[in-house]
């Protein structure tokens, strides 16, 4: 017998790792974008880790990296695209059906043991 | 200003990568556990990756896999522990909350562009 495919399988795995949900979600908050302090703030990331991810995101096409400057300062801003904000919302989208999908299997009661011997 | 921080941080990451999440979820489904075989059609996976991923999900305490015997064929099979299923569960549930506030933060409007330079 076999079990129908969980829908896990459709998730984007650029988007999935958790430190880049982070990211995405703060920056998901401010359409206008933060700077790359502020991000790495709100994300607890060092700054190492903070630029791979948003490296990652970039190449994928999901965020916008501005070098610029606060008055004489350089500062790095970093934004969601207009097809990284759907593409995030879809994703979101999906987790959320999937997870509840999962927990409502989850009420169901446990089915009595199958024979199995162990010899 | 800092964002406050994104509770994806919460997450187990070895529950969150997205092949064991699929698995989790096909177990958490049969609580009586499910075959080797049947856990490979289910998830897709090949032979190879799908006993990496079971022998992480073990040793997390999270699944307990039996070698036994169908008839004369030697069968796995891989099961939810106790706990892992209650571990599950309550990653689903901090999810579940972490995802919905994402998606209720995306439908709110754009706030207009900061005054940035990019010179």
């Amino acid at each position: 017998m076999a079990e129908s495919k969980p829908a896990f399988d459709g998730l984007d795995r650029v988007m999935h790792e958790k430190a880049r949900l982070g990211i995405l979600t703060c920056l998901l908050k401010k359409r206008d974008g933060l700077t790359f302090n502020d991000l790495k703030a709100a994300c607890d990331l060092t700054d190492g880790n903070l630029s791979r991810h948003l490296e990652t995101l970039a190449e994928a096409g999901l965020v916008e990296i501005t070098k610029g400057k606060n008055g004489r300062r350089p500062q790095t801003l970093a934004c969601l695209t207009a097809e990284g904000a759907k593409r995030f919302v879809d994703y979101l989208a999906l987790l959320e059906g999937i997870v509840a999908a999962a927990l409502e299997s989850a009420d169901a009661p446990a089915k009595p043991k199958v024979r199995f011997s162990t010899t």
